[in-house]
């Protein structure tokens, strides 16, 4: 059987994903949306259940909206 | 000066715009997203804060992506 797909791991996926192609590291990232670089681990990693104000900082910080990390949640598999 | 955008609040008026639309009441939003109805009350008035796990709890029982209820935020004027 196939594994449930979990969203907070694809959205983290999406938002590692985002932050390379801006060439961004994770420190920079922190920086940008004013979270500490440890949390954006655990959100990448899929291992934090963010607040959509949070979700609305990173976005910021991508310089995309919600909408393109969230495209097919929370049906799509990972 | 205009008001700041909350995003908070734009999310809120678009779930209950897509309630409409889809013709259910709170209550009903509420039972299929396994969510306390006072709650659902609360992220409609931009009040709540919610967590990503519940923006895609309610999205699932909207039938719809939270891509969908996302466009252009954080940025969009309410």
């Amino acid at each position: 059987m196939p594994a449930k797909p979990n969203p907070l791991k694809v959205l983290g996926e999406r938002i590692r994903e985002m932050r390379k192609v801006k060439n961004l590291t994770q420190e920079d990232l922190a920086y940008e949306s004013d979270i500490d670089r440890s949390y954006i681990g655990g959100v990448e990693r899929g291992e934090r259940n963010l607040s959509f104000d949070k979700l609305c900082q990173i976005a910021n910080a991508l310089g995309c909206d919600v909408a393109a990390l969230t495209k097919g949640l929370p049906k799509d598999k990972p």
